[in-house]
Formats: structure tokens, sequence, C-alpha cells
């Protein structure tokens, strides 16, 4: 990963690539300028300092375009924990949605691999330019297609889903699970959930554990300490199994 | 990493350097007896079968030794998010304590490097030889020394810190890291968070964020659905920063 | 209400009638000791200094037994604050149970009338001897009766129900009540309150609302303050709902 | 209480003194009109129907003008079962501010007494206004006076405290309380609790406790159960406290 950005208490991402680009929130940018700059020097445009930088993911996360269906910023660490992905591994996302999750399984399994299914050709092609332009990792498989009708890849590491009937994977991708390999699914209605379980049970899955992420921000001051007044009570929940045996 | 375990319910984490070696819960075993054995396999260890698997960093944390302050499962997944930790990154981390949290800084950082540093000399002893029995990765560096005196490495990407007193390491996880890293605390009393965020502030630290995490964990059946009646309700704060200029 | 306790760090809940009796904890007490003494003063029991006082509801609750499925003190204010209750309303109670929400609501409808239906003669008779003895008030009714086959009373202003079939009593709760009467149900299943609230909706209850009651106690030092580490995460859900026209 | 409601969906509350008068939302109403209507009887005003109701506690702090900082819905039940306030106490509160409080204090101790201080000449004026013309009781007391300088009252069940420095008023709070009285304040900030919970330990307060209420609302149907996606994570802490000995 090449990761870049300019900060000026946002996140602009883009790869120096040399080429002139149109970053949201900038214009339009010749990235030529900022080849030989390294992190922590300023840069000046039209009046104003940027600081150039290496960003995380939350960073990354934090400059794409927020959808109104998004895996959420504080499911996002519990995901990752719990579907054990980390350096090398191989991971299958079915629904790929709004990228949130897409590039957080990238960054996690980097040098790995991702294969996102997704039926809409749009999502693959939006996620496509993103993850090129960013310069996120060229281990990304893109793949319009249904995830419920099956699954290409075998002995994979994680398989995590977000769809609206994520029982529908569920035979497909015990199939294409590694021994010990986990299925995770991001789940809105606890009437989903239900579901979701019994078929995860007939499937012959294991540690099968459902919970919900409650974050709660808080305002820190030496005379005024609290939560924060109103917040995210809730977004989905998160379905975790495994696969302990062929 | 070379992770290897046995699995009956619960995992047993250890090397196959083909030596004897005792394992809590198991006794003695000759690990001999698994050097050529494939995941999902079956071994039979006294009359009961175990099947042979790569464990993840749930189960890797599962198998250690629980002791009173450990850093919670809920939290582990939050911490690694909002410390941008994956692949190669070079993280510090203040106060080892109970290894739950250094574990999980090597999972993720492989193939990085951890520096741990701790003033008792058991704690770094203790995870040396977990470290080195369970393959967890050559590149951790365990120091007996008080960080709060200083910090040898520079240009890190975060620094976590579990200690008592946060606020006295800030002066120096500030010189440590490199423009855009991280700085993270776990804070048991919002009473702490108070003065370590005004150390923050103080020290130039920026994007200076409190939350706490409340994970509920749920029972779900057709017929009953709810959650679980008791549980963790609180941990600690998660306290999260950035160096942002030089 | 003629409330009488003695204190010692905890409530001792028991009429004054000049009558011996045998008190839990405190052994056979002959009640004649206290006939005159007036709140606030001091009584010698076997060396121990105890405080004569005059216990509220919460002081009431924490005297009796504690068996294991009660409505929980939580949830108590939240009850009564949904069912408007108060001085004077005429309540009906549907599944009485440990009588935790019994002499709660005798308290807050002081002087009105509670009618407690239960179909067991053992729960009902408990409830008669405590609400005697410690002088709750006059206007409990207790009924050993099924409340699912039907309710005598009409026009009432409240029905509280606290049994695993809700359910199997909206019709006849629903001619129970008056105008802008309120159904409440205490509901430890999110599968149990998707039946109820299918039922409601057709016999034509209107503001039909769904809540739970989550309480984080803290502990609260100059040094140390932070919520309480384990505590009840979950208990049951509140359904409400109004009868609006006829 | 000659508790009087118009209901469209939304709740109107006035008295029927046979006057005409301005209401929010309905315009200017000759209160003649419904003189003598029945609970459950349909009014029409210009076309549309109306139901007359008598209306709970609930709907009373609906029909009320919402300002910023109210003590909210969630709490009240709370604060009404730990303070023990039914029918007949004597209840001091100490800072009225938006009335949500006096008016669930009134209704909760009808027919006893409530004494509202305030520095706010028109806040007691407004609250004066509403209590008479919505017929909530004859024994309320309004009083233009700051209550840290003293209380007037003596020997009262509970003193319910709603002001930035709740620690001024506990010195006056005792004095004014019975054995066995209750203290409650709400209190915005856990750096305020921490002052306050010190002054009332100094003063031998005893069973001090600290709490916070979070509601969880759901949205429940056959296919789509979940919580409510976002909604209130903070308002106050509510602490409570006994006098026991004079």
């Amino acid at each position: 990963m090449d990761l870049f950005a300019l900060y000026d208490g946002k996140y602009y991402i883009f790869s120096r690539d040399g080429k002139k680009k149109f970053i949201r929130g900038l214009g339009v940018i010749d990235t030529k300028r900022f080849m030989d700059k390294n992190e922590g020097e300023k840069i000046n445009i039209l009046g104003q300092d940027f600081i150039v930088l290496k960003p995380n993911i939350q960073d990354i996360l934090s400059a794409m375009e927020r959808k109104e269906q998004i895996v959420h910023f504080k499911d996002i660490g519990t995901i990752i924990y719990l579907s054990g992905i980390h350096a090398y591994s191989r991971v299958v996302e079915i629904g790929a949605g709004s990228g949130f999750l897409t590039l957080s399984l990238i960054y996690y399994s980097y040098p790995g691999t991702v294969y996102s299914y997704d039926i809409s050709e749009n999502v693959i092609k939006n996620l496509s330019e993103i993850i090129n332009d960013w310069k996120l990792g060229g281990n990304w498989v893109g793949k319009v297609r249904d995830g419920r009708e099956g699954i290409d890849e075998k002995n994979v590491d994680s398989i995590i889903v977000d769809i609206p009937d994520p029982w529908n994977v569920v035979s497909s991708a015990y199939e294409s699970l590694r021994v010990n390999g986990t299925f995770i699914a991001y789940v809105p209605n606890i009437t989903q959930v239900v579901l979701l379980k019994e078929k995860l049970l007939k499937e012959n899955f294991k540690n099968i554990d459902v919970g919900e992420i409650i974050e709660r921000k808080w305002v820190v001051g030496e005379r005024e300490s609290r939560p924060e007044n109103t917040g995210i009570m809730h977004t989905s929940f998160i379905v975790s199994a495994r696969k302990i045996s062929d």
C-alpha cells in the first residue's frame, strides 16, 4: 500500500500518479506537485495549507462518500476481530454495498486477497475506481455476481456477508471456508438473525454467536464530562460462526 | 506465523517443535505426534478426539490464562481499528499487563514489529515464553523498562498505553510517533480520562476522541430471543488521539 | 397506609398490631414495644440499635423475599410512568408472580384499588399475608383466577400483564379498560413482543410502544469514577398501548 | 384533579371553565361546548373529529411546550420511584426549569403538596398558569426564591433538585427532610456528580446511589424488529440519597 493523503482537518485521499484529477472538496489537482513530498511536509493550495500524510483505515473511510446504509465505524473493529482476518488472509465478501467494509477488509488482509461479490455492476465499478486510485492494494477481485448462487474460492479464511437474506449463502459459505474459518454476517433485524441462526445450525456451523455493539462517545472537560446526548443506538447485529470439521 | 491448535470445543495452542511439553488442560504432550498433521485432521489423545486447526486471534486469546485486569475482548477490535495498526505496522505498547493486547498487536501488525514496555520482569518473561512457544511471530521486543521515562523507538505508527497514569507517557509518545501516528489509551475511570485529555491537549495532540463500548450478547432461538440477562457493563474508556505535525 | 419499618442498614417491615410475630432476620418480635415510637427514634433489640422509620416503595421491595423472576427495580418507575397510575387509580394486574409489581401498584394507586389475577392459590395467599401485615392499604383484591378467561372489572385505568402469553389477554383487556386507559406488558423475549404487537394492532389498540431500560450504576469518587463493571443487561421489554375509542 | 383533554392523535389539554381561550394547535376555543361531554364522546371542530379524554401524566407532558433542557420522559419514572413520592407526599422542588418534573411531582403526590423554588419569576408565573388552567391540583406552591438560601418547609418526604450546583442545597435539604426522606438530584455531568457526592457524604446522607437510564425504543414487526437507529444516549445522571437520623 502506497497510501497518500492531504490533511487540513479532513483527509483527502488520492494517488500520486502524476496525472491531473478531480478531488471532491479540492477541485482539480495536478498530482505531479506531490511526487516528492514527505510525510509531515506542508503544501499550499490556493492559499490554504495542507499536510502530507499517510492515512490509516479510519481516515480512508472518512474520505469516502457517505451513503445511507453503511457498515458503521463502531462495528468494523468487532467484525475484523471476530473474522480473524489479518495479514495474508483470503477473504470473500458477499454484498459490497457502500464499500466501507470492502476497504476495511483490504486494509486488514493486506497483502492477502479480498474477493467481493455484488449483484450491482455499479457498486463493483465504483469500488474498483476507488481501490485503484487510492492504491489500497492489488489483490482485490470484484465480481458482478450473486454470491447466493455459489462461491468460486475454496479454503478461504473468512466470509463476510452483508445482504438482506444472509441465510441463502450459508451452504455455499460452508463449502468455501477452510477448517476453523469464520462466517460473519451484518444483520439489521433480530427477526433476520433468528432465521440465519436456524440455517447455520442446520448446516453444521459451530460457535454461533450474536451480539451488538453500542458505542458511547464522551464529551470530556475538567468541568463538563458526560456521554454525548444523542447518537447511534443501533446499526446491525453481528452474527459469527465457525466451520470446524469438513 | 505458523499457528497451530488442537480443538475439542476449547483451543489448545502450542508449537510443533518436536519436544515434549506440558499443556494446561492436556497434560504432557509429545509434539512429535502432530508434525505432519493437516488442518481438519483428527487426533486421539487418551481416548478423546481433537481436531488440528490454525487458530485466529480470538482462539489465541481464549487459550490464555485469564487474569483479573485484562483488555476485554469487546474492546480489542475497536482499539485495533482506532490505532490503524495492520500489516507491517511498528507499534509500541506501554504496559503489557495480561498480554491480551500484546498478542493482539502482534497478530494485527504481523509481519511488523511490536515493542512492549513493562516495569515487571515477570510480565515480560511470561509473555516471551508464550510468544515463542506459540510461534506468534519473530518481531516482538519485550523491554523491562518504564515507558514513562522515554521511548527508544522513533517514527512509530501507533503507541498503545495501558497504565494507571497514562498522562505521564504523553510527551514521550508525541516524540516517538510518526506524523498521523495514533495514541491509544485504555482507561478505567473517567476521572483519569479528564487528566489524560488535559495533557494531550497541552502536548498538541489532535482529534482527541473518548468512547466506550457496550457489547450486548444475544440469546437467539425461534421462541426465545433476548439479550443475555447479565453481562459486562463497563471495562475501560478508549481514548484516541493523533500527532499531526512535528 | 400506616407504614412502619425498623432500620439497621436493611429495612424490616411489619405492622405494629400489638402481636408477637416472626420477622425474617430479626426473630420473634413483640410489636407492643413499638406502639408509641416516633419516626427517628432508636430501639434496642438484643444489643443492636434500630431506627423507627416510615418506609417507601423502594424499602418495601427491598424487604421482600427475592425470587428469581421478578419485575426488576429499574423497570418499576417506567411501568408506573407509562401506566399513568397515581392516586385513586383502579388497576388490574394479570399475573402477580413475585409480588414486586403488585406492591408497587398498591403503593402508587393508593387510595385506589388493585385487582390481582393469578392462577396460583399460593401466590395470592402469600401476597395477601404480606399486604395485610405490612398495612399497605385495604383496597387490594386478590383473585385465584385465570385472567385470560375474562376480567370482571370494567372502566379500569390500567391493566398490567406479566404472563408468558400476554397476547391471550388482549381482547378482555380492551373490554375492561376505560377510554385512554393503558395496557402494559412486561415481556422477556422479543419474539413474544412480535406476537403481542400483532394482537394489539388487531384489537384496535393505539400508540403501541416497545422499549427496554438499561440502567447503569456508577461508582463515584474523587479519583475513581466509572460505571459498575458488571450488571443487569436485560430483564424484559416493556410494551405499552392505549385504548382510545369504544 | 379534573383532567380533561381533546385527542386527535395529539393531546390538547385545558380546563372546561366555560371561558373562551387560545389553545396552541387548535386556535380560540369556547370551552362551554365541552361542559357536558363524557369520556369517549366525539366532538367536531372545524370539520375535524376529536375525542374527549382524561389524560394521564404522559399525555400531560406531551402537551407541554418542549424546551431544550427538560427532564427527559425516560427519567421521570425512575425519579418518582427513587423519591418514594406517592399520594399525600409533601415534596420540595429546587429548580423548576421546564416544568416537566413539576407537573410529574404534582401528579404523583396528589392530593399532597408540591413546593417549587425557582429564581426566575417567569418560570414560576408560566407554571402557575398551566397548573391552574389544566386543573392539575390545588396544592402547588410556587416560590420565586433561591432554594440554596434555605428551605422553609420542614419534615418533607422528598427534595428534588435540578440546578447546576446541587451541592449548594445539600445542607438545607438535610434540615428540611423527614427521617428516611429522599434527596434526588438530576445532574448532566459526572464531574458535577463527584462534587455532589462529596458534599452528601459530608452532610451525613446515607445510601447514596448514582445511576443513569438508557432507554432503547424498538421498531417491532413480523419481519422487521430492531432497536431504533438513533436516539437519546444521555440526559443526566440521577443521584439519590437518604436522611436516616436527625
